[in-house]
């Protein structure tokens, strides 16, 4: 089974390469960027200005091999690939929770992006705590270093 | 630009049509199902376990045409697609935050699961609180029946 999927719009960020960059939203606090969704799907945005948060899935566009065994930024050792959020993965697709400012004219302007400039937007969902928030959580190998991520920057490994 | 994707396992659930299904994981309180890992991606569900909720992307693969304004099922009135959870979207991704109990021989064994049997699975994430759930959040639309998703299920809709 083959699954032909085509971008709807495009992520504008300040971030123009792979390194240095947040590693999550959370270590991208105050950063400003656009979703620019293309105009075919403009009419499917209303509504959306209602929700604070909303849950945008991208296509990891340097993305072009995967390894299932990765040493992710925010720890020293190999670690399953599905364990991680690394964006190498059998099918690339990323996912962040931004927080929306407004929306113009089929633009998204959003906060808190994680997000290389220029990349393929796939969908747009509302973010709904009830929905998408479990609580009484464990997060495995994460537990230790989980609280540095907003100082953490990403390297060049998954270039 | 084209986008393929294929999927990395197959979701077995409760589910063998999509009338009458919980229409959130938090209307699935209790249900079971498995996530059928293919043997070749395997080895990426290292230290997954560790983790008490996973971020299902999957492949709704009874969606084949979408509208950007549709009556969801938690409400009356026609909203704009992407404030929505509606299935049958542009890019027909659907996600689900789930529980997981255990992993064995490849296969998840997860809980809270809304999910149509036989869906094609495209990508499984750690679930992470301090990556994934903001706080101080709106959720538009929703405020008003949000709170009673436990309670609804799905109908022909979006068939």
């Amino acid at each position: 089974m083959k699954i032909d999927f085509h971008p709807i719009g495009l992520i504008h960020t300040p971030y123009t390469k792979t390194e240095d960059m947040p590693i999550q939203p959370a270590g991208a606090a105050g950063v400003r960027g656009t979703v620019e969704v293309f105009e075919e799907y403009r009419a499917g945005l209303r509504d959306l200005d209602g929700f604070s948060h909303i849950i945008l899935l991208y296509y990891f566009h340097g993305s072009h091999s995967f390894d299932l065994s990765v040493v992710p930024f925010m720890d020293s050792v190999p670690r399953g690939l599905f364990a991680t959020r690394a964006p190498k993965r059998p099918n690339p697709i990323g996912l962040s929770v931004v927080q929306l400012d407004k929306i113009q004219d089929g633009v998204l302007y959003i906060q808190n992006v994680d997000i290389l400039n220029g990349t393929p937007l796939l969908d747009i969902k509302p973010y709904v705590p009830e929905f998408d928030a479990p609580v009484e959580v464990r997060t495995g190998w994460l537990e230790k270093t989980k609280k540095t991520v907003s100082s953490r920057k990403s390297d060049d490994r998954f270039k």
